[in-house]
């Protein structure tokens, strides 16, 4: 029988963070702090809007870019949050997560060969995403020294004749590093100059403990360049849910909703319905969660500081990126080892790119208590390798 | 500014069906026969489970080929109906409707260039969701005269050397059309003579009246060659849950599993829950749904018999694709001027393909009142043309 599957989809890497995953899921007593998803439950309300909506029997297709009442609450909430208008009826897809919003934007936009930026260390999916709709990745290494902020230079040095997207994903999973209004500013003066366009994935933008968020599409002339994306998974503790939307100039949304229609038709009702309530009524729940958050995340700054753990101080999202090269092992080594002898799982900053290497992503995510007792076990653990040398 | 979209997408055809449907919307005394959705809400002990899950805070991430329990009541429904094991490990990815697993499997198979052979008429997604995989869609016109099943012969005439994927669709959304056992037999034989695959989308496979559906899989040497698409939204009245499947060898969905994990993440966690109540006490409503529109189809012959309109009998689905050739006027024209005139929306055949000229789609998914209402205004509507000519 003749190979039944296409060449570039056997050519993506699994997900460096799963493996980690499948031998913590054998191992009863370990403590992951692996996991970027919040540890909250979607708060009561949102639920119970579902709920009313089930109990109502709506459980049909919504339209096809997604219920009009929902685009237009999305509509709102960016003006509110960014000051910046789409029209709900031409410039918003709501999404199965952000996740679907990625890959339907790189579809849509790329032609066999067109470059794409992408800074790492980063999420995991643009490299696949990218490569599937016959792009090619290029990358940026991005650098402690500068709290792995994206430089004007150094995205001018990565640029081609070929570039045609750069994907911004501010607040950083895993970094946690931010880009601030003035960070932005140099970066959008290089894409208009090249006349490219902006992938922006700002799924963390509600977890931003500085300042708030500033997205890149705000900016004079990036409107029409950037496709910005966004959900409901971080700020409303709403994964499972899975609801994201994109939003952008009507030339290129038009083609993903036309795209999301054919393969996938719309995203579930029921977390239509519900997210509808989190845009509404939630502030509230998404500023105690903030808070929480805060709180844990200066915690680990404290606690890193105390075992003298090199680590720059991450302004958004839920991750912290200590560096470990001091230990002379390489991330997976580390990680592997500190699973093994300490039951705690973080996941190596290689899983997010090469340039990950020498550094860890811990989540926080988890219940302060949690952290304490993995924290307590990193001290052990460091101790240890520094006794070994 | 350069233009910011590929190729391919541009050249992607808007779905033919929605346009009646945006003019429908406008239209308050209307009354559509044109949509492919249950008229039936998700039986209730389905939606409780979906309810109870989110009062238990059910609301994270499930793996990513979805919650084992589902597939694992995914491997017993098909063992149980089509006598074929899926291991739930390996072979089994829980996928956004069916749409996605059709979707996710074509970017998974298709190199640039692969053909792929596409029975007509046949659901709006195989074309674009293969160009989009930079596949080439290669028709086969099919015929009322052999009650629009596919021939052996009319396979073997359209394959080349390029072809890989073919896709068959029965159930069949536009027609109706069913595919026997003896039926697929002729058609298993070409496809292992050329060593071709199958995308097997059987979502109606629940909706078989005259006798069980059987899948192409089961038959000798084509369980490997076979990806078997289904889902909730048409046997269980689930299309708003966004909840299908795909199976197969575990060479293709462990390849189909990755694509899915980075562009998806995962299905909607309340929609699995909700599925594995489906599978596990679901049935009863299945059987009751069928024999309610068995009834409605049953009804459709017999008025259309009395109106002397032209339509075979179709055994599958829950839609009628009568022959409207004989006056004269395309079946745009025809369901246009139905629409305007009477105020009934049904969709022309050539949304499902240039072959379904002459033809119109007829959906039962309506109460049987509502279709007394709609077919009186048809009979009065062709007795004026038949008046006219």
């Amino acid at each position: 029988m003749r190979n039944p599957l296409n060449q570039k989809i056997t050519e993506v890497k699994p997900s460096g963070i799963r493996k980690f995953f499948d031998i913590v899921s054998e191992m009863p007593d370990a403590i992951s702090l692996g996991v970027g998803e919040p540890d909250f439950d979607t708060p009561w309300h949102i639920r119970d809007e579902g709920i009313y909506s089930l109990e109502k029997g709506k459980t049909f297709y919504t339209s096809n870019a997604g219920l009009m009442d929902l685009r237009r609450e999305i509509s709102n909430y960016i003006q509110r949050k960014q000051n910046i208008t789409y029209d709900a009826a031409k410039e918003i897809l709501v999404t199965v997560g952000g996740s679907e919003a990625i890959d339907v934007a790189l579809r849509c936009m790329l032609d066999a060969g067109d470059e794409v930026i992408i800074p790492q260390p980063c999420y995991v999916s643009y490299e696949p995403c990218t490569t599937m709709a016959d792009g090619v990745p290029v990358y940026i290494p991005l650098k402690n020294e500068n709290e792995f902020r994206l430089t004007a230079q150094e995205l001018e040095d990565a640029i081609t004749e070929k570039t045609k997207v750069v994907i911004l994903a501010f607040p950083n999973n895993p970094t946690g590093a931010i880009m601030e209004k003035e960070d932005l500013e140099q970066i959008a003066r290089v894409i208009i100059k090249h006349d490219l366009f902006v992938l922006s994935d700002e799924i963390y933008s509600e977890l931003s403990y500085q300042k708030p968020h500033v997205s890149i599409a705000t900016l004079p002339g990036m409107r029409e360049r950037t496709i910005m994306i966004n959900g409901f998974s971080k700020a409303y503790a709403m994964t499972g849910w899975r609801l994201g939307y994109a939003c952008g100039p009507e030339v290129i949304l038009k083609q993903m909703i036309k795209l999301h229609q054919f393969a996938i038709m719309c995203a579930p009702t029921t977390s239509q319905y519900a997210a509808v309530e989190a845009l509404r009524n939630g502030d509230e729940d998404v500023a105690e969660m903030r808070e929480s958050y805060n709180e844990r995340r200066r915690y680990l700054m404290h606690v890193f500081k105390q075992m003298e753990l090199s680590c720059f101080e991450p302004y958004g999202a839920f991750y912290v990126f200590p560096c470990i090269k001091e230990f002379g092992m390489t991330s997976e080594e580390f990680a592997m080892r500190f699973l093994e002898e300490e039951k705690v799982a973080v996941v190596p900053g290689t899983a997010f790119g090469d340039c990950g290497e020498g550094f860890l992503r811990i989540s926080y995510a988890y219940s302060i208590e949690d952290l304490k007792v993995a924290i307590g076990r990193m001290e052990r653990f460091i101790k240890r390798l520094r006794a070994e040398k």
